[in-house]
């Protein structure tokens, strides 16, 4: 009999629940794989952290991460920690020999990307398993979505517009936060929503960006701070056109000032033959056109994806499932000895792409400028 | 320090396992109420209750409920069995002094109902605890709507519109099973989906069903059985008026039969200054219409009934969560030594109104036939 | 070369403006048809209705439809007029060899329905066409529900919900009108509205309603008069089952108080291997389901029903095009010397199911009355 | 008395018979503008636009324009031609003190439509008036967020996602058409679809264009003509962002390529208090959103834009409605001696946009190559 896995997450906080949740619950609904015991959550503050691990269902909590990535009784290391922290700790897991998660983004750089994906691979050699948390692909309908490009039901794609729209910063009073700080949050709402639309489209179409362009804005440029304004240095909303390596073209639109999107992530992809359609607000919902009109599909029955171990047809999942299936594929892999998706070299693709579309907006030479008539 | 409370659930399938998952995951949301210990899952089938109780998290296994029903550690029952055994159980566990949820229906007849509401008032006044588990009281838009129309947003309620339609019999060739025999499952749909439009109706309109008629329908009468023809002796879909207490009208449908919806709980309620409406397969959303047009609001912010413990706004949350909300309610009302809702009363109000249903729809007599011309 | 027909609209308020914009359009869109002479249109108040043909493209007014109806110069009567008109003038023009058009109720009783369908038959062997206007069945989207019920693709028809929501009265200080009295009005909802949902679930469904029960409510009980309230004498609200000959059972619900729905008539057929849906506030728009989800087709393609004379796939049509198509069902009948639908016949079994209702409703018989608990 | 305008349209395939349609109907809803005889139709097929004058309700035919314009009984030149002899035409019938509305696009040329600026400026000091038959500016929901915006009610607009999508040209096998040559046709679908969306930018934001930068993308490049495959030399797809004078950013979207979209213009206009959304295809609805959440108003009531001529609340309007009111703008600005809207100011406004974003697409200087990894 195999012992259980020993799960250690870095991080308790908005990411850290919703990790913490599914290290609860995944056992409950895939009985056939390994068990898992929810040995370790890690945060800095003892007191909060304590508190946090009990109410989370966490055997212990611990204070630096450095002590729980060499722990004999931890086997996997979950990473939900700000972007800056990745590498270190993710570097850190793989050479103790920890099968490790990291919460997209990857890191916050191309250079410690880059590393990463050179040790995951080195670690892959020695039986080490790696992933990077993107678990919108754990979205019934995207994979479904998926399932029906990759059999052709759309033909070739040619066409994909994809927007992932937020409104949490339409008032311009709303306050500064190390969010809309550069030097802190990396990038703005280009790397926090850009990166899961960028990913979506590799993990739907199956194909690489090949090119790129974008712009960047920012509408608020300064908000109130506790001893009066601060610049914002990030982007409030974004838009690139990517093309592909099979020829289609992306249209991607990312905001936090869409005054009344709370969390919609659209895609619509049109191929030669027909289209999909997905929105995350309703996420229990996929569109196919192939043919007489727009089929609303409920994504609910047993031989969706990944819909075998919850309910019966027509019982809707919610957006925390998502982090339940993704934390059941990493177990699979690390049962079944293979390398789950996404992998670090899927999260440095993405950063990539955010990369050039970043240097692409920073050049701006193609806008035309009209005289006033 | 007050000690845990000690949780068994008797049953182990479809609502044993969302029970267990409600009461694996209440405490991660709900760090303020009392703690929870899943002490006891209860079956017939030894080996099987006991593989039940590890993959859900609890930390025994038993096979007569009469022996946890009086166990010291198990201070709650949560009843999951079919209809018929509720009444013993529910009476057993009360004397014992257990507080007790009973998934509804709360019994399979009007007896059993009426004697369950005398135990629980007698148990009452020794601060046990009783609900009946009707879980669509938990849907956060559900609960926006009693409170809008509560507020008087929607003026005074005329007429409803309500239904619950699903089509897993739609095929004349679904095989036979015990939910088609009256003997067995007490009624066909309108007991099982007619039970929540009817508590629903009194849940959004806080007022009492007066008057009932009602009528009945088998579309496939005999389905194929292990060894020929079987009749079907329950109703494949269901209507009535109820007219309630201050006037409105209510028309119900109910139907199993109904050829592509999936789950849908539907209900439309019209008042003299506007109107709301719900659809369970999109259960995040309540359509309110107070003057403009039809606003639909997506219920995932702090400040709607329900969501303060989940996710950020636009984080959607799907059926099962209805059951955590459900259990922190049942929770919240021993800790604060209140009668939590819906009571035995309400269940039985609710079995009241389905019995003067079936005994308008046997009676007929309004129905006018008319000559072929 | 045939010449034109001549036609008299007689009315030219609501209805009278909808078909005369249907005779001035007809030729545009049907030119292999009969050509129409927009001969003469009648009212009883000269100036007015002088005005109003003049607006309308009318050649003439007249203020006695006696005179109209033997003209030589005029072909075909089309009655816009009240209810209680029409079953004079429609004789009339019968029997002076007009082919006659009625707007819908066919008549205001069941006799009168009953000797003009005699008369109908009479004309008829002398080559004389009749119509009742349910302008409805020429919605494309309806149509093309009919042929997809017709053709099987939902199998056999079980259950059907339908239902024509307005919301017009729904302020209790709206005042009173004619509408509003029996003796005028004829009935409430249930005849101005209710009669669409029963022709329509005939058409659709190419079957009889055998049997019928019902009830009838005035919400709203008086309404303030020139002077004083004066009393609600008709239905603000009603509803229905109606039995097929088939074993079909359809539900109906009609009302004036939906806050909130303008123009609602919905109507949902399930059958065993499918259904259809339709709503007239989205009347371009038809839903199907037989399979994967539902499949919302946009019923704007030239081989849709009724839509090959006007635009290209996409381009919307109005409420008012079916007036025009109905027109042009009516004057391709003429041509081609058969009879066109829907026959005075089918006005009449129209008529047959609301009385049926009516009668259900005084009678209330099945309501079974619960104490309060 | 005024003696009637006379009207002549020149053309009579698609945008004729719209704009035929427009002159027949409008005296019936508009009974106190200025009456309208249809006095001929201009085609060079004789014995074609014969019958179609006939069928669309026109006095005569003509064949040659020229003579047209001159014509003491015509007062209004509408010229429905395709677009290359918009400039010549306009620029008589201006001379000939004739009122002219042209079909969009103005011209195909920048020059042209200069031109015509400075000829429609001329005629304005004579009393003549001009107008370029933008007619989405009629759509009651367009005209009616237009006001939204222009009362402040979603605040300073920031961001605007807009789309105009048909699926005309998916099948790589549809056979080629002058449309899909450059020499005749101008440009693709930019022109086409685009020129509607800058039109509708423009106006519902009262805002100009300052800053373009675009992409155009032809995904099929040879079509099958009746002597074998013939090169594609327009644009299939086309993408661009606009910045405004205000500092709005607007994404443009076109294609003739997406699947299951028939007439798909869909804007959506994010605010900082609100947004707003619409979609041709529901051309009846507009979601306004400035608070609780999304609300569709059905935009059919006597108070909301262009309305008030038609049909009772909830009773549709189609495609074709905005050609009539349209045309009763045109009278009404006539008749009032004020210069109609949009202007051919307005026309030239839109083609030097999309004369930027070709020039814009033709460098494509920020696109960003990515290696392969």
């Amino acid at each position: 009999m195999t012992r259980e896995l020993g799960v250690a997450v870095i991080g308790y906080s908005f990411m850290g629940k919703a990790h913490s949740n599914a290290w609860r619950n995944v056992g409950a609904f895939h009985p056939h794989l390994p068990r898992v015991a929810q040995q370790v959550l890690v945060g800095r503050d003892a007191s909060a952290v304590s508190a946090a691990a009990h109410q989370f269902g966490w055997r212990e909590s611990a204070t630096d991460w450095r002590d729980v990535v060499t722990r004999d009784d931890v086997d996997v290391i979950d990473i939900c920690t700000p972007g800056h922290l990745h590498h270190e700790i993710a570097l850190a897991a793989l050479r103790a020999g920890k099968h490790v998660i990291v919460e997209k983004p990857l890191t916050n750089t191309l250079e410690e990307s880059a590393e990463l994906v050179v040790a995951a691979e080195e670690a892959r050699a020695r039986g080490v398993r790696s992933m990077v948390g993107f678990n919108y692909r754990c979205v019934p309908a995207l994979a479904l979505a998926r399932s029906v490009i990759a059999e052709g039901r759309i033909g070739e794609v040619r066409q994909v517009r994809a927007s992932y729209l937020q409104d949490w910063l339409v008032d311009p009073d709303a306050p500064m936060t190390w969010r809309l700080r550069k030097e802190e949050a990396g990038s703005g709402v280009l790397g926090d929503l850009g990166s899961h639309v960028v990913d979506q489209v590799r993990f739907l179409l199956d194909d690489e960006i090949a090119s790129v362009s974008g712009r960047l804005e920012t509408f608020v440029e300064s908000r109130p701070g506790p001893s009066g304004p601060e610049p914002v240095t990030v982007d409030d909303a974004a838009w690139a056109l990517l093309g592909t390596s099979r020829g289609a073209v992306v249209s991607l639109e990312v905001s936090r000032m869409a005054a009344g999107r709370k969390n919609a992530l659209q895609i619509e992809v049109f191929g030669s033959r027909g289209s999909v359609a997905f929105d995350l607000e309703r996420l229990n919902e996929l569109w196919i056109d192939t043919g007489e009109g727009r089929t609303r599909v409920l994504v609910t029955e047993p031989d969706h994806p990944h819909l075998e171990p919850w309910w019966p047809p027509g019982h809707v999942l919610g957006w925390d499932h998502t982090f339940t299936t993704q934390a059941a594929g990493f177990l699979a892999a690390i049962a079944a000895g293979t390398d789950p998706t996404p992998s670090f070299e899927d999260g440095l693709a993405v950063q990539r792409v955010l990369d050039a579309i970043e240097r692409s907006a920073v050049a701006g030479r193609d806008t035309v400028a009209l005289a006033r008539s």
